[in-house]
């Protein structure tokens, strides 16, 4: 397998740092657990996603002989370090929630047990992967939540930050259970199904709109979605009774029609009346056109007739909240509990485990929150993936992910999945975690 | 060259827009231009960046044996599709202001002439590209802005959106103004100067701070900047004065101390106390931590002693914009000015130019758009960069597009360099291009 980026997709602390502990000979263990501090405003919980990017990362991690001569050069590094580094692999494990996992903050979502210099240099790329995934695969749920048996797929490419998040970010949304995206990198990488319809350019290219709609149906017979708004919305619509007859002569059926713009309910009424007037009951109405699911639960209140939304920029930047409060800190080295208590950033020590107990309706009823070999009563919800470096079992299929991640959100508590104003889920710390914070402050006060 | 991403990196809808155009042989001469509809609130201006990316990418464009065959495999697609794919290259002209250009909604920022199959295909990624790479670059301006003469390093790498994000934030910020980048491949591909500290985590594995610091100056004798946070901020900075004693018997010196958690201003205000009590005048002090340009014009407002700033995730993510609403638009096909009419998205039609007028202080006074033959007065900014599919020139180096980008925002007048409620700066329709509009508009009514 090839690495999908340079390990010089890193922060320059992280190479100083292993400078570090290469001279002192710090290759002891430690352990690293990353996880969420807060939630964004309006979240009530969080999506797991970015795991299978992430093990990719530490399996294919290495430093190529080019890399290695450009740190040479470079300055400021050791001959000792440097070749340290064209001999790193990555031979730690890695215990971690399967993606599609429901979690909360301080949560870890994924821990990394290694000799300290791998576990530090890992720590941005990780980062990285795991902070988009979950970043986007929580926001695309609430498309779900918010129009739910409606066709929704992710038209976010363009605005997409840069290329990774584009394709990274189709997955994500169909991870969490929309139908697909218009990025056709991602069927190819990973079989998120890819929907398309057309541009208003292929209408203005042609000098008459039905002439447009014809080729268009032509070219792509098996999938015939048709754009209304470059002109005039309800004028469009008025061309297709006659344009349908044309191509029945030829088998082709005109499957839906685009609004992208104006009042998309209003024009999905009027468009709606047009289209049943003439018989074509059959022809679906899909919108798009700077939606999100604040809105498109508004159109679906609103009883309009639209059968389908194409989501992009909101969804695939997470607007309304881009980022996410994430940290991946050190727990325990050469076997002593770490923490640190920087103010407002303090961290629980320790290895760490979740246990989440279901209430008698089989929904999830509360997350305890303790140190590994603290058997509390409860579901585990971190289990090894990665042992010396290789994952322990072939990772499940998309389609698996997909399904877990929707049994997931149905055995959220009914309050937890509205869209605003839901309240929090209870997350327990144990005593056990509480004794060791304070016995590791007494150590470093 | 190779190529940074997929030709597959696309939308669906490009493909089936191809298949369309290549069954009706309309292989015509198209004009698509790129511009931004409308300025985020807080933005009085945007500063132009990712051409060089987006350059790259058109030629280095193709389709691969492997995507070729994948396309067949899919099905959907005709063989004469898949034939024309396989032929594909971009041969067209491209016209754009050049990187670091201050620029205003509707102004063209490129515009592509080509065959309509190549000016269509590309849309997806020239939006990618030159989407993020302004975001990010005017969203940096406006940290550059809030502190002049601060030493300004991006941190975002971690919490951008994918790699791609991570790597064209750094090169979009240093355009920008800002000092550099923790990331290191930024240096590597971009001469990005990179910048780095240490974490919680270096601290954390030492089992005594004082001895974390000392190990971590010792491996970075030129580069010694200690976090101070880890545990308690002015109790790390009193174990200074001793240590700066010891390492100078080593001819180390500590040439700055980060603050990375809770009151910035008061925990630099003290630290300052206490190095300048210990004769240690020289450490600068370094302040990170949740931090934007708000923050941070508060910081230097209030003269916090702080002598630079690392700003991360809301840099990155440009995160209370965190999209821009732009577009990339058919304006001509086959010697014909085109325009699409939907509501609230209208376009200006026809082959465009910005012409830029300086007032009596040698600041921007005014913008002209017109049509790119309306020969008026002032400095036109969009210039052939790209003739039939090969670059006029070799792209200037990053260095030069940094020293246009400050060149510009000193030209820019005054008020619009406030980070709020600024003035709009004056863009100008001329009158031959209302002219067209109404033309296009009778003819496609």
């Amino acid at each position: 397998m090839e690495r999908d980026a340079s390990v010089l997709l890193t922060d320059l602390y992280q190479l100083a740092m292993l400078q570090g502990y290469v001279e002192q000979g710090m290759e002891g263990t430690a352990v690293f657990e990353f996880f969420i501090r807060k939630l964004p405003s309006n979240r009530a919980f969080l999506l797991a996603a970015g795991l299978e990017q992430a093990l990719d990362y530490l399996e294919t991690l290495r430093f190529t002989p080019d890399e290695l001569d450009w740190l040479r050069r470079r300055g400021g590094f050791s001959d000792r370090l440097i070749d340290y580094l064209g001999r790193l692999r990555f031979t730690g494990d890695v215990h971690a929630m399967p993606e599609g996992t429901v979690f909360f903050p301080h949560e870890p979502i994924l821990r990394v047990t290694a000799p300290l210099p791998q576990a530090q240099l890992v720590e941005t790329r990780l980062i990285n992967l795991l902070h988009f995934g979950t970043l986007v695969a929580s926001k695309a749920v609430r498309q779900v939540l918010a129009a739910p048996g409606k066709l929704l797929i992710d038209f976010g490419l363009r605005r997409a930050h840069g290329a990774e998040a584009g394709l990274l970010a189709a997955r994500a949304c169909y991870l969490a259970g929309m139908a697909g995206s218009a990025t056709v990198l991602a069927e190819q990488r990973f079989g998120v199904p890819a929907y398309g319809t057309m541009a208003h350019s292929f209408v203005q290219a042609h000098d008459d709109e039905l002439e447009a709609f014809a080729h268009f149906a032509q070219a792509q017979p098996e999938h015939v979605t048709l754009l209304l708004d470059t002109y005039d919305t309800e004028a469009a619509a008025r061309k297709l009774p006659a344009l349908a007859a044309r191509l029945r002569n030829a088998n082709i059926a005109i499957q839906a029609v685009r609004l992208d713009s104006g009042d998309l309910g209003e024009h999905a009424r009027r468009v709606r009346r047009i289209l049943d007037d003439a018989g074509l009951k059959e022809v679906r109405i899909f919108a798009s056109g700077s939606l999100d699911e604040t809105l498109v639960s508004g159109l679906v209140a609103a009883g309009a007739p639209i059968d389908g939304f194409g989501i992009g920029s909101s969804l695939v930047t997470s607007s309304d909240a881009p980022y996410l409060d994430c940290a991946y800190k050190l727990q325990e080295y050469a076997g002593r509990a770490r923490r640190k208590r920087s103010e407002g950033k303090a961290t629980w020590p320790g290895r760490k485990q979740v246990f989440r107990r279901y209430g008698a309706d089989g929904c999830m009823a509360e997350d305890w929150l303790t140190l590994e070999d603290d058997a509390l009563e409860g579901e585990a919800l971190l289990q090894p993936v990665m042992q010396e470096g290789r994952r322990l079992a072939v990772s499940p299929p998309l389609s698996a992910v997909r399904a877990r991640a929707a049994a997931q959100v149905a055995g959220l508590p009914e309050a937890l999945r509205r869209l605003r104003e839901a309240p929090s889920y209870p997350v327990y710390i144990a005593d056990a975690l509480v004794r060791l914070a304070r016995q590791v402050d007494e150590r470093t006060a």
